[in-house]
């Protein structure tokens, strides 16, 4: 995959012919700033948690551009002569300051801040856009889902329905990070020691000559954290052969998985079989077509589920399947400027976030405004300043934070939307400037 | 990535749970057939544009457990050695057959057939269905969209938005194959020669002393194809400047772009401003949370608008963000299997799909009956039986088809929605399973 994509192409054209008109007219080399953030919230969000930092700086600090893609840009004529020059040696060289992942944040926010020269700055957007804005969505849905669960586990079975396997893996990190348990996504227990989970399909079952067949060999392998699929034909006589099943090989199956039909009224009636066979400790666990909105519905019939297994919704953002983060120039040579587009406007000048209890005031990069600061250092000349936290350090303060929010944000449907404040600095600033 | 993320590990945990039993029961070599389809068509779409194929073949054919993987599965205690020892030396070595990328196809017809031994056909399982779900998803979505622009270009602006750089590259694949003239993205037109597009962001306008001198300065290093956005402050200001910018230079801009407020408004008076000015021949093209109904929307308005970048709704399916398929045991050791799970039952045994004008039937696969076959056979023993197709015939066929497709099930909202005919013998096997 890396030699068919190399990073450093994974880029809008436009960065690159904005590059090349930078240098053609002197400007590539001068000071500007970017910043990064979310304009709004999707409907129903009150809340965003931040992440994908780590594989955008991943990118910022491994970017290069080989041989290879300098000769497809000089030959294709996308790229000048000179532009390919000045990219042969290239290393992303600015200043990043970042909110940490896992943190809370809200529309207009800046995410990131990257500080340095035009033609560096200009070129990392499309990567940037594309790393934070994924894995943000997806940590916030899966902080939703974790919400609506209520103490009760939230897997990430959703790798299948990823937008390909690079989604799917980086989908797993942000699910984690966002607070789910565990991912069927073997390549994510590999690369963050996310816990792993995943025992059969249909297919084994439909496999064997019957499902009680099937349940009984799959018990004799697994006798202590078997998960039995049920509902291949039929969910209650899957239950009646969940039972007989462990009778015959004196095993007790840890949990069954229901995956289809009417889950609201099938887990009642799964867990009075289950009981009757003596199977009062295995759990049941729900999968297939879930998101927050209705694991609240299931639980707020009172179903008897213990866990529950999100996929499609939780790694597409579902109701929700973008973010609409942007990258904008806010200082340029030295000087603040802005957008005034209708609807799409943006703050001129360098900001920084101040968290003051559940308020927060955005503030010009030099105030000292009340509160703690949200963007911290991460880069320095491109190079990393920490070293990376742990991603169990990360998703403890997803859940720390998100437990600390007023109820009436953390909530699901119609949340209260925090709007930032701007402080009188900024305030007068952008009015000077409009 | 390749590294982070090997292809053997980016897979569901239980295909491996799986694969031990198979080892364990001795079943992993019997002979099986898995068929891929999609349960569902989302609302509103009336066909699917088959793609991804070639990415998953790119994976089958390439598919090997290295040592360093195998190390993880067996110290994390995901696999037995026994299994270990039997991925250690596998290669994919079934046979598939499939249905060709750029073809219309409906619910429930497979896009894919895979016949081989136990363990192999179902470890692929996952990636065959994150590979496929996606590209079809993407480039139904473009046809859509082209079909809404009705004859004006339409070209893919979606990597920020998209689930990843990866997923971004493959969306302008499937863009590109579902009807786009273009995309935005380097990458992908490194990788498969796709057209690729762009000018300036309103970065390169604010980083300008004004509007005036930004749009001067781009016309002068590109006094033949200059494609300026005007709305960085105010569109008819924009057009104004752009007007100025070509007299003081002398250089045409080729179009003018609109990325916010209300375009279908705002380009009748840009189009005045632009005439008025002499910029007869300079086009309109229009950007900013568009889709397939909104195009048509724009359109319907009468707007005149000559071309569209589709970004955020074409990369993430927009409306539907994932496609539900799904990838199916149809026979196992011989013989006929089928699922009858409330809702999300199967169909048994291995199918053909034959098309025959406009009404597509289902049967066995030994069956003839009249119209032409889709599926045809792709790999062979895990061997590729023909060259790939260029992209640009993929592509062709997707036009071609969709342009034969009577006019209701074309079209964008509440399309005639085709449901296959089972053949006799198909039919009568169902029933005896059920």
């Amino acid at each position: 995959m890396s030699t068919l994509f190399p990073a450093e192409l994974v880029t809008d054209r436009y960065e690159l012919t904005m590059a090349d008109a930078y240098l053609a007219e002197g400007s590539a080399e001068q000071p500007v700033a970017f910043e990064l953030s979310v304009r709004e919230l999707p409907a129903d969000r009150g809340y965003l948690i931040a992440a994908g930092l780590e594989q955008a700086l991943e990118y910022l600090t491994e970017l290069r551009f080989d041989e290879a893609s300098l000769r497809y840009l000089r030959e294709s004529g996308t790229c000048t002569p000179a532009l390919c020059a000045r990219l042969a040696g290239m290393r992303f060289d600015a200043d990043v300051h970042a909110v940490a992942e896992g943190a809370v944040v809200y529309a207009g926010e800046p995410l990131l801040r990257v500080e340095g020269s035009r033609l560096v700055c200009q070129i990392v957007e499309t990567m940037l856009l594309s790393t934070l804005n994924f894995q943000t969505l997806v940590a916030t849905k899966a902080s939703r889902c974790v919400e609506a669960a209520a103490g009760r586990p939230v897997v990430d079975f959703g790798l299948r329905r990823a937008h390909g396997g690079q989604a799917g893996v980086l989908a797993a990190r942000a699910a984690y990070l966002g607070g789910c348990v565990g991912t069927a996504t073997v390549a994510a227990g590999r690369r963050w020691n996310i816990p792993t989970v995943g025992t059969i399909a249909h297919s084994y079952v439909m496999g064997h000559d019957s499902e009680l067949a099937a349940f009984a060999a799959f018990l004799e392998l697994h006798p202590q954290d078997a998960t039995l699929l049920i509902d291949t034909y039929d969910t209650l006589a899957g239950a009646a052969n969940t039972v007989e099943a462990a009778r015959r090989s004196g095993h007790r199956p840890q949990a069954v998985r229901l995956d289809s039909g009417n889950v609201s009224d099938l887990a009642g009636q799964v867990r009075e079989v289950l009981d009757a066979g003596g199977l009062g400790e295995t759990t049941i666990l729900v999968s297939g077509d879930l998101d927050e909105y209705r694991i609240e519905q299931i639980l707020a019939g009172g179903a008897p589920v213990d866990g529950f297994g999100v996929g499609t919704q939780l790694v597409t953002g579902g109701d929700a399947p973008a973010l609409g983060g942007v990258y904008k120039l806010v200082e340029s040579d030295g000087r603040p400027v802005m957008k005034t587009s209708s609807h799409k406007a943006t703050l001129p000048g360098r900001h920084q976030v101040f968290r003051d209890g559940d308020d927060d005031t955005i503030g010009l990069a030099g105030e000292a405004l009340p509160g703690r600061p949200l963007l911290e250092p991460v880069l320095a000349g491109g190079r990393r300043l920490a070293e990376q936290e742990p991603l169990a350090a990360l998703r403890a303060r997803a859940r720390a934070e998100v437990a600390a929010l007023p109820a009436e944000r953390r909530r699901n449907r119609s949340p209260e939307i925090h709007h930032p404040r701007l402080s009188p600095q900024l305030q007068a600033l952008k009015e000077s400037l409009s």
